[in-house]
């Protein structure tokens, strides 16, 4: 089996180097494992954040040791009657091919439910569950918001924008980093308006798009972009501050936003929030999100990166924002 | 008749040519109007963003038209049946030593049941309201919370601390610019820690008194006490965002807080707010502020300024941090 170490921590922007593919023989299972044959792996931008050796919601990644991450594949062997051979699971021991876990350290899913397995890890995975808390429970979003979303062709926030729609909003606008993800968010995913944060400042961008202000605003990239909704947000307009991508790999504090005294007279709530708390909403998820899919209603994209030794490769690119929704590596045959 | 104008708007520090005092013959009566001489009147740092041509969450002050704001007189004639002369009556219209208002803008109080009639202007009026619905509605206050408050010893600081330790919270931490502000938070407000932020680094100084860490910041000052506070709040912290005093004469944006990405993983709340909007908590309020009055659980100290002429230069002391309590005006004989 292989498996992908942490080599060194990155400061700023991660390299190739700081990464290590290694070969390990299989491992015995012991009393209640199973060994699982992994199919996809995810790769998050809050890993970002692991590679620094900084306390954080999460332990750090170790030097010298394997990362980790959601992954999705099929038991092949099993000590443990609850999760038999054969069974698809959803798991927390990604950045290698074959995983060794306690039969209660995984999921057991329905692959037939989705419409590939990689589903798990985005739309129907703790990607969608992201989404959905954040909009519709730390955002309070109500139906005729206006909602703003950056990284909008990103694996959260496309299914914040298709979520918004569906749920009854306005007016949908998102902000991505490039004329092919505007296109997609606006003819492939139904927002009302989009714009390409490259081509000259949010604030202009967000005003032209917003010709009423927003009343929500989905964050997951910080810096200028909040410090824009800020602005823009309408009297109780309400903030999920979900990520900060475009700080994770600058060694100064940003500059923005400047301006977050605006909250007091416009009475704003901002709220950051990290989805492993809110496992309890996972039932109405997969209710409501599982049905639309079902019913064609919802869409996610996916940017599918093949083999394990690419994993790397593709985590930078995913800090570059080459993907287009969720970012998935297809291990093995 | 006298009242005070706004000869001009300020940039950056208001100095004071931006006022006029007007004399002017006392008005008539209209029916259902009174006419009260203001005994005392109401200097506050959000009349600062008023004397901005800016809109907000109340309408700016007009250049040639007289400021306004809380006052609390005695009724000396009357068209109203339903507040009699000799009625002591709360109303909008300080800055002037005699104001006729219509009889349902002013609020009827009882001036036995304060020490001094301008506790309706601090204790007992928005002020104490303002600390009221902070603390306990926005920020969420709970028994065994560690509390952090700016500008502690102004006006809704000392009323946010002394709450908060009668409420049971754990610690209560202030901040204040004088070293007389800090004896007078541990002496006689009973602030369990309190410190001079023109000392050293508002995060070296809260770092020190805050060794577990804070669940709740009221913030009355903005920039570096917001970032400092962020840096040390816990988990599930939450912010009360009421004032950004450091930020008001500035020209350009502050610099901080640089650190709000950390509200992601700590899964921060900051709330802003104005009292306006939370009137239905006044009985709330009345009842148990007023409860601690009596019972001489609780104390406002005043900084009071005598004559309207001086008004201009007592607002500016209050935007240099000369108060130490609530700052108000004497008016009349």
């Amino acid at each position: 089996m292989q498996e992908i170490r942490l080599a060194s921590r990155p400061s700023g922007w991660p390299t190739a180097d700081n990464f290590e593919l290694v070969e390990l023989p299989t491992p015995e299972l012991g009393p209640g494992q199973v060994l699982v044959r992994n199919q996809f792996m995810s790769v998050d931008p809050y890993m970002r954040g692991r590679m620094n050796d900084v306390e954080s919601y999460v332990a750090p990644f170790e030097v010298g040791k394997a990362l980790d991450g959601a992954a999705i594949g099929e038991v092949v062997a099993s000590n443990a009657e609850s999760v038999p051979v054969g069974a698809t699971v959803v798991h927390g021991l990604g950045w290698r091919d074959y995983a060794v876990l306690d039969a209660k350290r995984v999921r057991v899913v329905d692959p037939s439910a989705a419409p590939t397995p990689s589903a798990y890890l985005g739309l129907l995975g703790m990607t969608g569950l992201t989404a959905y808390v954040g909009l519709l429970d730390i955002a309070q979003f109500r139906e005729g918001d206006v909602v703003f979303v950056s990284g909008a062709a990103g694996a959260v926030g496309s299914v914040v924008g298709q979520i918004a729609k569906l749920r009854g909003a306005k007016r949908v606008i998102g902000s991505a980093g490039s004329a092919e993800k505007v296109r997609h968010l606006i003819d492939d995913l139904g927002f009302d308006a989009a714009f390409n944060y490259k081509d000259s400042s949010v604030r202009d961008q967000l005003r032209a798009a917003a010709p009423d202000g927003i009343d929500v605003y989905f964050d997951n990239v910080g810096g200028d972009h909040l410090e824009a909704a800020i602005k823009f947000l309408n009297k109780y307009g309400r903030v999920a501050l979900c990520g900060a991508i475009s700080q994770y790999n600058e060694t100064s504090a940003p500059a923005a936003p400047r301006n977050l005294a605006l909250a007091i007279g416009k009475e704003l709530n901002l709220r950051g929030f990290i989805v492993g708390n809110h496992n309890d909403r996972m039932p109405d998820f997969v209710a409501e999100v599982g049905g639309w899919l079902r019913e064609g209603k919802i869409s996610a994209q996916e940017t599918i990166v093949e083999g394990l030794a690419n994993a790397p490769e593709a985590f930078l690119g995913l800090m570059r924002g080459e993907n287009t929704g969720k970012m998935v590596i297809k291990l093995g045959e």
